[in-house]
Parts: C-alpha cells; structure tokens; sequence
C-alpha cells in the first residue's frame, strides 16, 4: 500500500509498504479520510521521543472496513487500544490504561496509508448522511468532549456558565463545540492567527477574539488549553475565577506558565487531560451525528501524496481551517 | 495589651498596643494559645505582602470570651471571616469568598496577642477535657482536612487507598491524620529534618520516612505538597499515579516543579487549595475532640515574650515538634 512514512526530522516521503496484517478480530479498514494533528507535527519536527522514525503517523483516521462479514461498513477509529483489564479499565478510565496503545506511535502503524487494521470494539458505525471527512474529526473532538465532561465534574455543585478556549485548532474548536453541547453558555475562543480567526468567527456557537481582545479583568468558571506552551498556561492561570477550573490538553511544551501562588490562594484546579475513554468516544460521535456539534465543515482536504506540502502549509500559518484531512484515494 | 508586633522584617517585638475594640456581635477572647505558622514565617521574613509591617501576626488561636453572654466559655478560633452572601459563599465554598479577610492581615490584626475581636459564627466551643493548646490545632489542621476531602472528590469512583504527604510540619501532620481519619489507610510521610523525623516516626497512624527513603517507583493516588516549592512539586509530579491527585497547600515559592507534560499525559489533577470553608473547619474540631485525629501532643510551649526566639529556632531546624503554641498569658 501507499503510506506516507516520516523518515527523520523534517524528512517524510509517500513510499510503498507492505499492507498491514490483521491480528485476529481485527478488521481492516480503507482509509478514507485522515486528520493532521498537532502532536503529528510536534512528531515531524522531531520532537516526540514517543513516535521515533521511519513511522507512519496520522491517528485520525476514518474509512470503509474491507472484507469479513462488515464488509464496506463505514466507520471512523478510536485509535485508543486498551487492555480492558487493568485497574484503570475496570474504573472506566481506559485511557489511563496501564498497556494504552495508539495508532502512530509504535508498536502500532498510522493511518497517513491506505489501510490500518484495528480491533472491532475500536470502530464506530458512521451513519449515510455524514461524510467520512467529517467521521475524521471523531477523534480531535473527543479529546475537548472528555476534557469538558472532567472540567464540568470538577466545578461540583457550582455548575460552570463561563468558558474560555485558548486556540482555535481542531482541539479547541472541538472543545468549545463540546462545551456549547455539554451546557456551558457563554463560550470565548481566542487565537492569535488572524486568517483561522476570520475563518471561525462566523459560527454561531461561541465567541472569537484575539488574545488582545480579551478583557484584563474577566474571568471564566472554565479555562481550556488547547495549546500548551508557558504563554498559554500564563493566561489560563489569570483568566480562571476563584474555585475554577484549568483543563490542559496541550502539549506544546515548556512547564512555565503557570501562576502556582494564584491557583493556590484562589483554589484553582489544573487538570491535565489526555485523549478520551471509549465512552467519551462514543459520545462524541453520537453528539456528531445528531448534530449537536454543528455542521463539521470546518475542514480542508488535500491528496496524501501532498501530506508534506500540507504539514509545511500548517506550519507557516497559512491554513485559515482548523483541520487539514488527508486523503489516500 | 501586650503584643508581639511585626516591625521590619526580621525584626518583631513585644510592645504595648490598645485592647482590640469588639465591632456589634464579635466577640472579646483573651488568646491562651496561638500557633506559629509557616506563613507567619514568611511575614516575618517579608516575603509576604499580603502582610505589611507593622502588623501583629498570628492566626492560629484558642482562647476564653471575655464579658458578655458567654463570658468564660472556651474556644478555638476560626480566623476567616467571610461575607456569606457572594457567589462562592452561597456555593459552600466561603474560603473563596471574594472579601475574605484572614486575621494576621490588614485591615485585621492578629492572635500574637493578648486580645482579639472576632465574630460569633467563628468560634467553636472546646469541650473541657481538650487542652487550649490542643485546640490551636484546630487552623492548621483544617487547611490538610479541607485539601483532603477535596482530593478525596477528586479521585471520584477510584476511591483513594493510598498518599504521600511532603512536609512534616503541622500542615504535613494534620493532613496525614486527615487522611487516616478520611478513610485513605496507607499515608507515607517525608520530611528531611531528622529531629522533626525522629519526633514524628512513633505516631501509630502513618509512616515517617526521609525523601531519599521513598521507592523511586511508587505511586500514590494523593500527593500532598504541605510545603511548596520546586523540589516538592517536583516529588510530587513523579510520585502521583495516572490520574491520581496533587493538592498543593504549601506557599513555600517559585513557580516551576510541576512536571506539565507527565500531568497531562497521565491526566493527573493538581488543586490548588487554601485554607478551609466554616464547615470543613468545624468537621475539623469535631473530628479532633472525639479524637481521631490522635492525641494532638506533638506541639511545644513558649512564651509569647519569646516569640522571636522561637522564629528564631524554626528557621534553624532546631524545633523537633511540628507546632510552637505561643502563650501571652
């Protein structure tokens, strides 16, 4: 099969590659359409000592199952694989699973490639009338969707009506999406990037600004980062109210940034959130489906022979979408 | 009134000042005992500028109402004094209140004192067979007992069987007797002072060990940081399991330590928390008179004409005991 296989930093070609091999109950799927996450890139640039090279990346991946009795079902992957068994499992935090594997990051192969094989109980049925592209965002989104779920346990009784979402990718559009579906009001996104600024700001959920915008003074019940770096964190701790909640999801480096005295005198909670469990995936798809989410569209698509144009585009900022997909054909 | 009065810092001394003046509805209580914080520690060292000299420290009083209705009754001292009718007081969640005031800080003075004022609501009757040195426990304590339960919320269905508490100080001690007496069975405490160690070791409820005695690979599902800087949030970071909890009590300084990438991808949960609500305070006291919280022997006396010697003697690491208990008599 065609695969797009990142070979050194900054080095990633479309090569031939044996097919995958499905272990036993796993199905093989056709990739249809596959999203290009931030964590892909921080792996391009050769800064993920989790994901080594030459490796297929790509972890967003959704497509057509191909032979055995689900033969051309249309599905979109929980790229999560658990073991279902340890203490974590059986708490129903899978995705603090002791043994947690996710596709890109080996022993497992990516989804930049015509085929991944994965287990049954990772696929979600994807209904006629949604498209695979939008199947695609199944997995950016239901990071936000579990990180919302956890931010909105965390504030108890005093149920949250204020959110702030720091950066408008995937990951914070999906949140703030989440958020809105979830009942938290009054939603502001912030992100520096004027082009996926003027891209968002028409889409009737949530407020967009830019960092500047954002009055010194106002604080939210809930503040998201999607982002991750010392300067996103600096503004997280200032823009959360007393009692709040931080919910972190990116990794974008540095462990600056946080006003430790404040979170402490203010009783601020930091909560570092990692992916979703598999019912949060679940959820996320059936709040897509019925269209709790909104209309999906705020995607790109591009050939995955032209991945690494895609992976420079996005790097310059010169992408107004928040999410490019992929698509191997 | 005699009181020991924060001139400069590093300079305190025992001067005449006028009898506080009871505002309609507070109290007179003539101070038996008061303890020495780590935070009047810091005041003292003019690191806290919350407290500008000239000011009379001290917030961790017991003592007997003087005059009124119930003259020569007992009691211990809550000294936040909250408005009960703002957003985070109607919440349950006083110790946020947005005008809080804390003796030992403008516009309040503190308990180093022969005499303070306080408010009805914040004193708790002490039964006669609890010492009012005992008693002056009942601040310290609260700020571990308050962390504790909201750690123990935090860990939501996995319900916490073990910690590790950093600090063998009287915020270290009342939170590891919190825990025991919350229900967390296995407490591990470090402390690096071995005269504090040694004090500590025979307490029947948990265990005492120095830092570099902690298995590098053991894991907790509550942390709590008593003291506050780098090196403990850093200990911290790495002995806290997946999706386990951090409390951070201590405002020792700094703002680095925590380890944001391993919170994030182990979704590890870091509370800020400060002080206590008015009912975590009482669950306190009444936790401590039908004693399980232990016998609550593990404090010294001096005269509050020594005060300065005392300061002295904490910043040495020269004091075994985890509390000074002043006495103005």
């Amino acid at each position: 099969m065609k695969a797009l296989v990142y070979l050194a930093p900054e080095a990633m070609a479309l090569r031939d590659v044996p097919d995958p091999t499905p272990a036993e109950g796993d199905h093989l799927i056709r990739i249809d359409s596959v999203g290009i996450c931030g964590s892909d890139m921080h792996a391009y640039l050769g800064h993920d000592e989790r994901r080594p090279a030459p490796l297929i990346l790509g972890h967003e991946g959704a497509g057509t199952i191909v032979g055995g009795p689900r033969d051309g079902a249309r599905v979109t992957i929980n790229p999560l694989v658990t073991c279902g068994d340890c203490p974590a499992c059986r708490a129903g935090r899978d995705n603090l699973c002791a043994t947690r594997q996710i596709i890109s990051m080996p022993p497992r192969e990516g989804a930049f490639a015509q085929f991944v094989a994965m287990p049954e109980r990772n696929l979600v049925a994807v209904p006629d009338d949604v498209t695979l592209e939008q199947a695609a965002l199944a997995e950016p989104i239901a990071c936000g969707w579990h990180a919302v779920r956890l931010g909105i346990t965390a504030c108890g009784a005093q149920t949250p009506e204020t959110a702030l979402v720091i950066g408008g990718g995937a990951i914070g559009v999906g949140a703030a999406l989440s958020l809105v579906a979830q009942g938290v009001g009054d939603v502001t996104l912030i992100e520096p990037n004027a082009l996926r600024r003027a891209y968002l700001a028409d889409n009737g959920s949530y407020k967009v600004l830019a960092p500047d915008e954002l009055p010194a003074d106002q604080r939210f019940d809930i503040t998201l980062d999607g982002v991750g770096f010392d300067a996103t964190r600096a503004t997280a701790s200032a823009a959360t109210r007393p009692g709040g909640v931080i919910l972190h999801i990116g990794l974008g480096g540095g462990a600056a940034g946080l006003d430790i005295r404040r979170l402490t005198l203010q009783e601020i909670t930091f909560i570092g959130t990692y992916t979703y469990t598999a019912e949060d995936f679940r959820d996320t798809c059936a709040a897509m489906f019925d269209g709790r989410l909104g209309p999906l569209d705020w995607t790109e698509t591009r050939p995955l022979s032209e991945g690494t144009t895609a992976f420079a585009d996005i790097r310059s900022g010169r992408i107004a979408s928040p999410k490019i997909i992929l698509k191997p054909a």
